[in-house]
This record gives C-alpha cells, sequence and structure tokens, in this order.
C-alpha cells in the first residue's frame, strides 16, 4: 500500500458519500441503493467505480446533467422483457431495479431481459451481474458511457465509452465466476488512478490525437482515447472494437437512450446525457433437469485454478477471486483512499454544504 | 491472391463436400443445412470455418467421434428456453433448428434463449447469428470447443477452445452489424491457413508448453497453446480468458454439455465430444414502441464508418463489413481454395469412395 494513502471503514466511506448525496438532494431511499452498489465496488477493490466517481458526478451535477430526485418507472413490459427510464438520474436506482426485474422474469420463465435509458453512470457492472448470481441464477450486466473514450480499429477519435461487460454465474463451494471487464484495453479509470498516485501507464492503454501510444496517465486523460482490448490489429483489437459496439447496440440502440457521439455532435447542451444499460439473467434450472448446473461450474473453477502456471509465484485465477480477496481484505482492515481521493472527497462536500467525516482516517499500515 | 491457390464456384464446392457427406453416410435434409451453413463460411471470406474443417470431420469420423445419422431432438422447453441435444452429430444441423426455435421465442415473447448439448463444430457462429438479423432480430451464438486449445491469463495448459462468440443486429440502409470473433488472440484456423501457405504467424499468437512465444504456425498447431485475447495481463489477457470462460459456462455448463479439460481427463476414449452451443435472439419491437432500432443502428454504423482514421489508407470499418465485400466478391469470381486445401479435399474423398469433383479449378488470376 502506497504510503500516502489512508485507511477508512466501509461503514465511514458510505456515510461521507451519503451526507454528500443528502446535500445533493437525493431522497433516503435511493441513497441507500446506490451506496450499497458504490461500497461493492469500494469493497470489492474496483477503486475506479465507487467513491472514486464522485468527482465525476459532482461535476455532471454542477453542469445540471444529472437529476437527484429522478421519477424512475418501468415504461413496459412483458413476461420475460422491460424497459426501465432512470429519469435522467444517475444509473445505480433504476439498474437495481432492472437487474431485480429481470431475475424475477428469469425465475418465472426462465430468461428476463430489461434494458434500461435515460439513466446515468451505474458504479461497477459487476455488482448488478452478481444480485442474479446471488438468486442462482446467471446475471449479464453491460451499459454505455456519457462520453466517448475508446477509438475503434483504426480510428484517431474516441467513438465510444468502455462499455463494460459483467457476467456472474453461481457455483457451489466456490464463489460466484465473476467477469466484470471494460471492452477496452484498460479501464478509464485506472488512468484517473495512475495519475492520483502520478504513475505512467502501460503503452498501448492510451492513444494521442495523432494514433500514437501515450504513457503519461494525464495525458492519456487530456487526449480521451483508450484503445480497444486487443490494441493492435494483429492482436485483435478489431474484436474489442466490435465487443464495444455490441455493448453500446444492446445498451443504447435496444432501448432508445442516445449514442453519446451522436448526441454529443446534435446537441451539445442536451439537458440530460441519457446513457442506457442492459440487464439479462437465465434460470439455470429451466435447461438441466439435473440441477448439476453448480457441480459442474465448480469442477471447472477448480480445474482452472489447478492449471500448470507458466510461474509459480504467479497462479491461475478465476474472475471474482481478486473482488472475494479484497473484500475479506477490506472488511477487515478498511478501504484504502489515496491522499488526493481523500482531498477531492473533502473539497465535494465543503462545495455541497455537506459535512466532511473521513478526517485523516487511519494512516496506512 | 497465392499464385498457388485455385478458384472453385460455391456450387462446385458445394457439390464436392456434399459427395464426401453422402458417402459418410449423411441425409440429404442433414447435408442440405449443414452446407448452407459451410459455404456461408467459405463465401464469407472466414476459410477457417468452412471446406478448410473437412480434414478435421474426417479425422474425428475415423476416431468415430461423429455420427452422421445422428437423432436431434428438443430435449424440453418452455415459451422462453428449450434444450436440444445434438445426437453425437456435427453441429451445423441441431444449431439451425436451436437458432430457429430462439428466433420463434423472441419474435412470440421478445427473448429466446436456447443451448445445445452432445453436439461438436458448428461452423461459423456468425452464421447463426446472422439467421436472427435476418429476420428483424438480434441474435448471438457461442460455441465451445472440443479439444481445449488456448491458456488461460498466466497458465501453461490449454483450458478452453477458442470459444467463439457472435453477435448479429438488424439495420436498414446498410447491411446488419455483425461480430465473429474468437475469444483468444487469433483463431486456431489462422494457424491452420498460416501453415498450409508456409507463412510464419505473429508474436503473441501462440505459445510453447513452457510459455514462450513461438512464430511457427506448425510449432503453433503442434503446442495447441494460443493466448486469450488481449494476450498479456497488462494488455488484458486477463479479459479474454474471462470471456472465453464465460463462452464455456453458457454452453456446456447451462446445457449440461462437457467441459472439454475435465472429459479428456476422466474419459479420453469418450465415444462422443459433446460439445455445447449456446444462442439467444432478441425482438427489439420488445422494448421500443417507437421502432427505431434500424434506424439508429444505421446512424451509428454511420458515424463509425466516418470516424477520422489515423491512416487514410486504413479506414474505420464495421463488423461484418469484410465479410460482405468477402461475398460479393466470391460470387462472382469464385472461392479461392490453397493447392493444399485442394490436396486435402481430394484425399478425404477417395478415402471416403467419393469422387473428387473439384479437378485443377480456375488458376487464380
Amino acid at each position: 500500500m502506497a504510503s500516502d494513502e489512508i485507511l477508512v471503514s466501509a461503514d465511514l466511506l458510505k456515510r461521507q458519500l451519503g451526507a454528500i448525496f443528502t446535500a445533493w438532494g437525493m431522497s433516503d431511499e435511493h441513497i441507500a441503493t446506490t451506496l450499497d452498489i458504490m461500497l461493492w465496488a469500494d469493497l470489492s477493490g474496483i477503486d475506479s467505480h465507487g467513491a472514486g466517481m464522485m468527482q465525476l458526478y459532482n461535476r455532471f451535477r454542477d453542469q445540471g446533467k444529472l437529476s437527484f430526485r429522478p421519477e424512475i418507472r418501468v415504461v413496459r413490459q412483458n413476461p420475460a422483457t422491460a424497459l426501465v427510464d432512470g429519469g435522467g438520474g444517475l444509473g445505480h436506482v433504476p439498474s437495481a431495479l432492472a437487474m431485480k426485474l429481470a431475475c424475477d422474469k428469469a425465475a418465472a420463465i426462465g430468461v428476463g431481459v430489461v434494458a434500461v435509458r435515460n439513466s446515468h453512470h451505474y458504479g461497477a457492472a459487476g455488482a448488478y451481474a452478481e444480485m442474479a448470481s446471488d438468486r442462482g441464477l446467471i446475471g449479464i450486466s453491460m451499459t454505455a458511457v456519457a462520453r466517448p473514450n475508446v477509438v475503434p480499429m483504426f480510428g484517431a477519435d474516441a467513438m465510444f465509452g468502455t462499455n463494460p461487460i459483467a457476467f456472474a454465474a453461481p457455483a457451489k463451494r466456490n464463489p460466484p465466476f465473476l467477469l466484470d471487464m471494460a471492452t477496452s484495453t484498460a479501464a478509464f479509470g485506472k488512468l484517473t488512478i495512475a495519475s492520483r498516485v502520478g504513475k505512467p501507464i502501460p503503452e498501448g492503454w492510451a492513444l494521442d490525437a495523432g494514433g500514437k501510444p501515450v504513457t503519461d496517465a494525464n495525458e492519456g486523460l487530456t487526449h480521451r482515447r483508450l484503445t480497444p482490448l486487443g490494441t493492435s490489429r494483429p492482436m485483435g483489437g478489431h474484436k474489442g472494437y466490435g465487443l464495444a459496439m455490441m455493448v453500446e447496440v444492446l445498451c443504447t440502440t435496444l432501448g432508445g437512450a442516445q449514442y453519446g457521439v451522436l448526441r454529443e455532435k446534435r446537441d451539445p447542451d442536451a439537458a440530460r446525457h441519457d446513457v442506457g444499460h442492459f440487464f439479462l439473467a437465465i434460470d439455470p434450472t429451466s435447461f438441466r433437469e439435473d440441477g448439476g448446473f453448480e457441480d459442474d461450474l465448480d469442477d471447472m473453477i477448480d480445474a482452472l485454478r489447478a492449471t500448470r502456471p507458466v510461474d509459480p509465484a504467479e497462479p491461475v485465477q478465476v474472475a471474482g477471486d481478486p473482488e472475494v480477496r479484497a473484500r475479506i481484505e477490506r472488511r477487515k482492515h478498511g478501504i484504502p483512499l489515496s491522499a488526493r481521493l481523500a482531498q477531492e472527497l473533502r473539497e465535494i462536500a465543503e462545495h455541497a454544504g455537506a459535512p466532511y467525516l473521513i478526517g485523516n482516517g487511519s494512516p496506512a499500515p
């Protein structure tokens, strides 16, 4: 742990963020749901998607891009599908509702698909996928992003966001298989984190406006041109680009939300960003009479962990393992915040007229 | 085009493959469906998944791994889901049935999910996804692979196949958006093609048993250790690995098919490979009252093609563009076969007691 970090308990961080949301006018009910999902990210080690997002939420609030008293409603539904309107607020509350609907439908009829439109940043994609695996279902969660920051293969300008895919499946003796990945080579939040601690980024993550790689995190943040997963054409960059477009189609086109690039061109001053999300749940018991899904997944997970490693010091892991380890560690010792992030939260609280509760935290050991 | 290639018409290639399948005992009905899907790959420029697969089918036939008179049946279904048993034959026929079922369900209730078990190689994943977009639906097609050939991140042994994902969505003034990608850095068939024409492969595609990169295509084919999309940990190799596992869970665990690694360990002489597939269809009109899905997708496709390119000689394309171009070109001029592939087909035909119809083809221009 870096020496300029402090440790705060999940409870303290929750109260701090809650105080800010209250000052922003959010209802207690919406705050409770939003904080559950944000703290899931901070506890799981996904530092880019919990408290680390407050700076951006604060900026969008100042710009009038977010409603903090959104009217969230189910626009239409049938036994297997639904469309939810997020009312122009943050994405956490409409997304929790949408994944619950998808799971209810899957439990009843085998599969549920719910699209969300007129929403905004929803935190970590994995939080919603895990809601499904917690109910014994397979869950998929995807989201579009308000402002483009990923270039298509051969492109010099950003045309998609980091458009993440999360997938969760329930096991028995193992934690769920939980994949939560940006379809870019690296998540944009990784640049923010590198910038906060003053570290360079690997060559291949980000480009300048001429398509040349940049390794300075601040430069990367300024240019907003991440590479798609695969990075270059020979290494499959067209695949990451294709996955980003798949996510955009499911999150944006399907539910009638706005494709960010066209919204910015047509109406750069639009009152809302109108971000879309996509949720899918599948009940394995609709397919297998033997009910052996969890047992078979356990066997697969065990086999993967037992893979002969290239370097015995770096064993093969299964997606979700790092998050489980982080949760155990952070519930016990607290959530590390960089001094820079703590300072950001102090400024945001003061700006909102909310108390700053974190103080100096515990110094990192 | 390489000088040792010949050109054959789709019709001639179809008759040649059909003659072999007839000699192998396949019914005319199954041959017709299988050839439609195989020729879709050859016409679309996906040379690894059409006639190029006959060598492998021939080998599996010799090993008794394939039934050519499979009993294909719908094991169970409800209004939104179904499970199909492939009867131990090639995957094309049960998969075409499964995608049709998924589309019928989507048209009726908004979404359909169909798993296939006890099947085998199904050709190009994109052929099934496009069946959905041809009906105005979003389609997803995935498959597991009989024998592992992709290492997990940090692993020295192969634990998954190239586990492809295909996604298709219908537009109006543009061809459908059609993504068809292996979740490895490169498809295994790309190594076969490089080997047939004696070319090296890029460093990063394939490893030896010690985790070191190999650039000789034949070595790569021998070691059977492709990298996951992303290639290395800093460039996101854990994401390609995660996607491969997602595909395996949906194709294998969901429908109760066999996970290849465990089957090979538990029963290397198993009569069948028991490969699984996954199909999903979504009807956009279940979500949008305005029916604007195709219009919005057209706008997105147009915007992507108009992206400022890094190099004006390499414009930004949309997934599916190369396939559309190949189909126009190949319907007009014929399908190029390497001399080596033509020779393979001759030997397979002779081995089966089928006529060799291709002759010397037309020499490539």
